[in-house]
């Protein structure tokens, strides 16, 4: 495992984007988000997928450089046709939108057609509190990520369906990301590669019996994920089903039928001038934040911390350290490098041993 | 156990809470959602509070007929100062001034300030889904509510915050009406009387260990409530958050400090017209339900049924039967009757034996 300089990864991906056909400055918010998640050490949705990134342009899911175009609009909402461009770039994108109209109209609501895969949802709430709103966002995928039973169910009806919110403060904002699902398919497939079990509860076989087997879960028959909640699991399927409402409905998305699209995004900015004030706002996060973390941890517990703040810590540190990432990673961006043709050589920061 | 008319017990709070000072339209409102919660099997939050809330109008937490004033508003906002009227009055309006701009605006966000316990939340956020929009709503409660600790913690700092949503279909609402933590305190106390052990993973003791013990969580010392999620508590954690920022920091109310409100309340309204359109979502949540049922259930579940389904259930069966009041509740409303001076002999419907 090599430390590499953030600084140095946005330079590969904005070169690697680039070489795919991205604008450049569309090109550099692609290799932004992505290096932006592994400095916060969510490492499954960073420089992980430069490679992915690349596939998919090969394969004709995503196209770079296409226009964005709001196909529906009012002071307060927006429908964006996002033209299957990089989802960062539209995400990026649409979260501008929603502080505009936020700024504005105090409320808005912006709702994605025909996205790719986005990265971090965190990332585009955090976005919208750095402007000094509160930013709430859902995001969903089409069928075929469909893994998620509904309560009590033994067919995947929905996908891990994340949801995020950011709320600013005077110091680093408060930021949950979170999945609907006990667990991603992601981390059960990383699981399956090191032989190991997953967590009791999370996974079922394909008759909706309980297994830890992730290769009972890989079938074929294909098994399942249960919602997040474990014996509560009831609210992580509401949860689940306020997502696909929010970002798929709403949109105009049948759920029982596949779609191009891969994630469905809504994003929302409330601002806080319309109702306490923007300034008060941010003092009364503080002092929530202040009173939250007073509370002394349980046995067994290391610290009580607001949501985000570990990853705000990672970044810290890997800022300052570097990016760890493992040799069949760094791999697997050379050859995708090399398929599109670009030249990482010229580039001045290199790699560092730790 | 006997079984009551709906429509008898609606006339009895009425004359109750008229008796108590209200308008007899704002005491209806209050017997209505009282009856509407019983009707739908969430017995806590029905007519069991008739006695309740006589007590917080005798103890001057609630101000009967008080004006509810907008002392802030936008296009797309509303702060409410309710004055300490019942909640439910306060919360009924809230969700039609939410309506009202979500009709005009496309968005609509209303807070309360000064709100008393306004009981069944999911019934708001129904009003709204009841004309075609997406109604979303969060409740807090001031901090002599925060049993519930922040993850990893072992003291209280957050209430049981519950979170809300309904989505209007072809036929029945889909309505999520949820807590953010692993129990309530009322339930807690009803184990108690009951002899009864909590379910493991819910309470802890003052020192921050596990109990199933209710005597040992109300001490003293007193004990805690953990958020919801089991081994995935964060998720939780970060929702009551999401709730307490919306609902108590959104409002000007600082969580660090005891408050006299009861309830802070949010809802929002979304017009799916300035999206997909109207019809279409209603059409596209058909389609929604229709898929999710579709699945066959696990081994040993019963069925898979949408958020509200089960509810909307026993709402037609209490309608036709009664609602079953127990003698020691029933007792109460006598009291609260003959202690507000009110007469309920010349009331048409009687009481009928299952």
């Amino acid at each position: 495992m090599k430390l590499y300089p953030a600084q140095y990864l946005l330079e590969v991906g904005t070169k690697l984007f680039t070489a795919c056909g991205a604008p450049e400055e569309e090109a550099a918010i692609v290799a932004s988000e992505l290096v932006e998640a592994s400095l916060m050490g969510l490492d499954s949705h960073g420089i992980v997928r430069y490679s992915q990134y690349v596939d998919d342009v090969f394969n004709g899911q995503t196209k770079p450089g296409a226009p964005l175009r709001v196909i529906k609009e009012s002071p307060t909402t927006a429908v964006v046709d996002c033209g299957f461009n990089f989802g960062p770039v539209s995400a990026a994108r649409m979260a501008d939108i929603a502080c505009e109209k936020g700024s504005r109209s105090n409320m808005a609501y912006v709702i994605s057609r025909n996205c790719a895969h986005i990265g971090r949802l965190g990332s585009y709430v955090q976005r919208i509190a750095e402007r000094g709103m509160f930013g709430f966002a859902t995001c969903n995928s089409s069928k075929h990520g469909h893994w998620v039973v509904p309560w009590g169910g033994r067919e995947g009806r929905l996908a891990t369906n994340p949801l995020a919110y950011a709320a600013p403060t005077r110091g680093i904002p408060v930021v949950l990301d979170m999945s609907t699902s006990m667990i991603s398919e992601g981390k059960v497939r990383v699981l399956m590669h090191q032989g190991k079990p997953a967590p009791e509860g999370c996974i079922q076989d394909a008759s909706g019996d309980p297994t830890i087997d992730p290769a009972v879960f890989y079938g074929p028959p294909r098994g399942t994920i249960r919602p997040f909640g474990s014996e509560l699991g009831y609210k992580g399927f509401g949860l689940a089903l306020l997502v696909e409402i929010m970002s798929g409905i709403m949109a105009g998305e049948a759920a029982s039928e596949e779609h191009p699209y891969v994630n469905g995004l809504a994003i929302m900015a409330i601002n806080p001038e319309a109702f306490c004030g923007a300034a008060q706002f941010r003092d009364l996060m503080d002092d929530l934040c202040a009173y939250i973390t007073s509370s002394p941890s349980a046995p067994g517990c290391k610290e009580v911390a607001m949501p985000g703040a570990y990853d705000f810590r990672i970044r810290r540190e890997r800022l300052a350290d570097g990016i760890p990432v493992d040799p069949s990673t760094w791999q697997s961006i050379l050859d995708s490098v090399h398929r599109v043709g670009a030249s990482i050589t010229d580039l001045p920061l290199r790699p560092q041993d730790p």
